[in-house]
C-alpha cells in the first residue's frame, strides 16, 4: 500500500478541534509514541529519502520501512510496518539486532499522538494531532491507496485538509526538523 | 544469551530415539519449519560468519540474527530471535522490507523438526531431530548460557551428546551444506 500524507504546523489547536467535531471525525485514544530512527550500514538514507525506524506505542513495538517520497504536493511513499514482540526487552533486542547488522541509531522522536478517523466517499482517512517533544503541535491528514487510485486519493487528502482549515503543508519529517534544529543550535 | 550447540548427522534414528527415551527426555510436537536466509547489503556473511534469517514455524514468524561462532568444539554464538506478526502476508512483507533495505535472499531451508527437552543438573537442554529437505536426518544438542557459565555449559552439552551416542559433530550449517551440494552438482 502507499501512504498519502499532508502535514501542517498548528498554531490554533482549538480551532482544528472544532473543525474535526464539525465534520464528525471520531477521536481515538491518545497514544504515547517513541520513534527510534536508524542509519543504513552502506546507504545514506538522507540522500535516498528512506527511513527505518522502530516505533514504540505504549508497550507495543513496530518496525517500519518508509520508501522515498514521490509526489510534490502530498507525501506519497511506500510504507511497510510490522508488529513484533511487545515490551521493553524485545524493543532493546531489536535495537541490538539492528546495530549488530550495522544500522546506526540516529535519534529518537517522542510525541503524544491523538488520532481521529473519518470516512468520506468510501475512503478512510486518519487525522492525527501530534504534540512533538521539542517541536510543538502538528496535524497530519493521511489515507492509504493502491497505485491505481493514487491521484484520486491525493485529491481527497488535499480537499479534506482544506476543509479542516489547514494550509501550507510541510514536507520535512519530525526527525528532519529536530536535526535541523540541532544544527542551527550548534553545540548547544 | 549465548547459544551452545552441537550437531550430528544421524544414520540410525531408531537408536537415538531409544537413547532419548532412556534418559527421560520429553518429546514436543513436530514442527514444520522454513528458514529464509539473507545476505547483508555491504558485508559478506560467509566471511563474517553471521546469519540473518526469517524462520516460519507453521504460521508463526520469527527474525533471527546469529553472530560469529566462537568456540572450537561446540558452536557458541550470539543469537537474537524475535517473533513478529504471524501469517503469510506478514512473512512476505518482512521479506520485502529486508530486500528494500538491500538484504538479498540467499536460499531457504525446509525441515521437519521434532524437539525434545531434557533437564539435568538445573540446566535445560533442547535436543532436536531434524529431517532436512535435500540433506537427511540430523540431531542437535543445545543449551543457552550467560558468558560467566559458558565453559560449564559447553562441557554439559558435550557430555549429553556422548550419553546419547552422538559423535563427530558437524560445524557446517544446513544452509552451508545445501550450498556446498549445489556447488558440487554444478548446473544441476
Amino acid at each position: 500500500m502507499l501512504e498519502i500524507e499532508q502535514k501542517f504546523q498548528i498554531s490554533d489547536k482549538s480551532q482544528l478541534l472544532a473543525q474535526l467535531e464539525q465534520i464528525g471525525a471520531t477521536q481515538g485514544s491518545p497514544l504515547d509514541q517513541e520513534d527510534f530512527y536508524f542509519a543504513h550500514p552502506s546507504r545514506n538514507f538522507v540522500e535516498t529519502d528512506e527511513a527505518l525506524r522502530i516505533r514504540r506505542i505504549g508497550t507495543e513495538n513496530h518496525i517500519t520501512y518508509k520508501g522515498p517520497k514521490r509526489a510534490t504536493v502530498s507525501k506519497i511513499r511506500k510504507e511497510i510496518e510490522l508488529a513484533f514482540e511487545a515490551g521493553p526487552a524485545a524493543l532493546s533486542q531489536l535495537k541490538e539486532m539492528l546495530e549488530l547488522l550495522g544500522f546506526q541509531p540516529v535519534r529518537n522522536v517522542k510525541k503524544q499522538r491523538t488520532p481521529y478517523s473519518f470516512q468520506h466517499n468510501q475512503r478512510h482517512f486518519e487525522i492525527t494531532i501530534d504534540e512533538v517533544e521539542g517541536l510543538g503541535t502538528f496535524a497530519e491528514v493521511e489515507t492509504l491507496a493502491e497505485e491505481a487510485e493514487l491521484e484520486q486519493a491525493e485529491a481527497a487528502v488535499i480537499q479534506l485538509a482544506g476543509q479542516l482549515g489547514l494550509s501550507s503543508s510541510i514536507r520535512t519529517s519530525y526527525l528532519g526538523m529536530l536535526m535541523q534544529q540541532e544544527e542551527s543550535h550548534g553545540a548547544d
